[in-house]
């Protein structure tokens, strides 16, 4: 990594997921980075990880980030600012109005914080799954309309384009209900969906295949962590379930009566109506950059796909993406390898050249 | 492939991605294959794709699968128990009560019929998307009750061992019901979903991350098919979305008042819920083998993916699973390895032996 943006101390405060990701972002840009959080074990994990060093008496933050679950972020921002009467405060919680409202409450002076909120993260939390890159090419909103100035915008933008993530400004109300379009509303329908399975034999949950595991995926999720999300963002999130709930009610009353004159063309819409919905949805690698895609027969022992992705290598193609399939009891996996569009006919040649079987070729 | 359990000739009517399918796994076995289509171009398609050979005076079908639209699907039953009055015919759509109920009204001898559904597809349709493992170890439903004797099911499980899918023994009522709850009000959720994001703005939209992308997936699906599946299948989908209706009802009233007591734990109900559901979905290797996973980082230059692979193989250790996760921008790329347990610990001494950095190994 080539230095940092940031020209001071940063102080984390919150070892979890997040908290220590931004630590391990920022150390391997060689940034003074200082690791805080009221368990000693999480703070141990998070130094032991690299995520930062021991705070000291002598530490003088330019920058402070608070990690800490949503419920304590105002009062812990509070703290932070009362403690370090210079530093500029950003968090990272997902909701942004109730947290300065919170905060406002706490008398605190709130003119040296500036709320942030970056669109990362795993399904796994902790410092233990904490990865340095993880904000990499995610957008990062910075939420404005609290009095801010440049100079606050600027350290935190520099924060973010260390952490390699996509600064993007917006009002605290804006991020706040498109948060509840994109990620919090899509919770609360995937649990519900999911809680539907309680209700199947096991027979029926047999029959479930890939669609259904990619629905409800996000219906793992913490609980704890969402309760205060959605307790938080309460008044975005029914706004966009209210939605919801009128194209449910109005699908239920044309599917219980199929006979009718009209009901093909409303379920038409319906199903229309979300591949429209689908087709706004930014791509996979961000800047909607398509890749080539070939499908490979690997025979299942070791080495084979380590052979085929030598011999890649060997005529000088990169990968951009790959998966292998594993059918269970198959004598074969499908190896499902991204190209740059330029190089793809070249590897097709390459390969066949060198006996591999190619299962299906398309863009 | 070692020979085929079905001994006599199959011809396949809709030679869509099912039907193709259905016919390169049976010809890779040595099955003589017939395919048939009511469209040139896509009868010529599978052809050339390998699916089969076109229909000839002389063909005595054993057995027939019928693999056209659900809406059809009925009607070409009939026309082919009558065309073949000595063959076994049987159907791959995804409903099985209606489609019964059809044939019946065509007056059609329904006593050499016994339909079925395989639980496999893939988002692209037609032959060019056609895999001969489209089905292996994925459930394929024989639907009883028609009356069916043990011949007919002998011949059917033939068929569908040959492909490597799992026979499931199941009454029509049983299997629509089933499929209701883990695929068909599943597509309407998403779509739903989906649909509510015609309502945001496009920065609104930036936001979105992966959990939005998959638990909105499936509603990219073909409107055309899912009409007909969905009116065929109404009344179990209605009874599965009444369950959803319900549970929106009363999670959008707690969300309206939060400050009520007893919201908390409702909202944790319902994530809770959630949690429980999707935990006894089986697992994607099918008979819910855990494997080990682990995450090295991988230079993104060429040959480098091959060298760890390499490196792997010439450990004796055979990869079960891998993914590749290249953050755009990034130097180097995550390779998430999954290995039988037994070997992981083998696996992490090699690897960092040899140099390697693990991102992280969690079971």
């Amino acid at each position: 990594m080539n230095g940092s943006r940031i020209d001071g101390q940063v102080r984390i405060v919150g070892a979890g997921l997040l908290g220590s990701s931004i630590g391990l972002g920022l150390r391997s840009r060689g940034v003074d980075t200082i690791v805080e959080d009221s368990s000693p074990t999480a703070l141990d994990l998070a130094i032991d990880y690299g995520a930062g060093r021991a705070a000291s008496a002598e530490d003088k933050p330019l920058l402070i980030v608070v990690a800490v679950p949503p419920d304590l972020t105002a009062r812990v921002i509070a703290e932070e600012l009362e403690r370090f009467p210079y530093a500029i405060v950003t968090d990272v919680a997902s909701v942004k109005t109730r947290v300065l409202e919170e905060l406002r409450s706490t008398g605190a002076d709130t003119s040296r914080y500036l709320g942030s909120h970056p669109l990362a993260g795993r399904e796994r939390g902790g410092a233990i799954s904490a990865r340095g890159d993880l904000f990499i090419g995610r957008p990062w909103v910075i939420a404005t309309g609290n009095g801010e100035n440049k100079k606050m915008i600027g350290i935190i933008e520099d924060l973010i384009l260390d952490l390699e993530a996509l600064p993007i400004l917006m009002s605290a109300g804006e991020h706040d209900r498109s948060v509840a379009l994109v990620s919090h509303a899509p919770q609360v329908v995937s649990s519900l969906l999911a809680r539907q399975l309680l209700g199947g034999s096991e027979r029926s949950l047999n029959l479930a295949g890939q669609g259904l595991r990619d629905s409800t995926r996000i219906a793992a999720s913490d609980p704890e962590l969402w309760i205060q999300i959605l307790a938080a963002n309460n008044l975005p999130v029914v706004e966009v379930l209210e939605g919801v709930h009128r194209d449910l009610d109005s699908i239920i009353q044309t599917l219980k009566d199929t006979g009718k004159p009209g009901s093909r063309r409303a379920i038409a819409e319906l199903l229309a109506g979300g591949n429209a919905g689908v087709s706004r949805l930014p791509g996979k690698h961000g800047q909607d950059r398509k890749f080539s895609s070939l499908v490979v027969m690997v025979d299942d022992q070791p080495g084979e796909l380590a052979r085929l992705l030598t011999e890649i290598g060997a005529a000088g193609i990169n990968l951009e993406d790959l998966r292998l399939e594993h059918a269970s009891g198959a004598l074969f996996g499908l190896a499902e390898i991204s190209v740059l569009p330029e190089v793809e006919q070249r590897l097709i040649e390459e390969l066949e050249g060198r006996g591999w079987r190619i299962a299906e070729a398309y863009r």
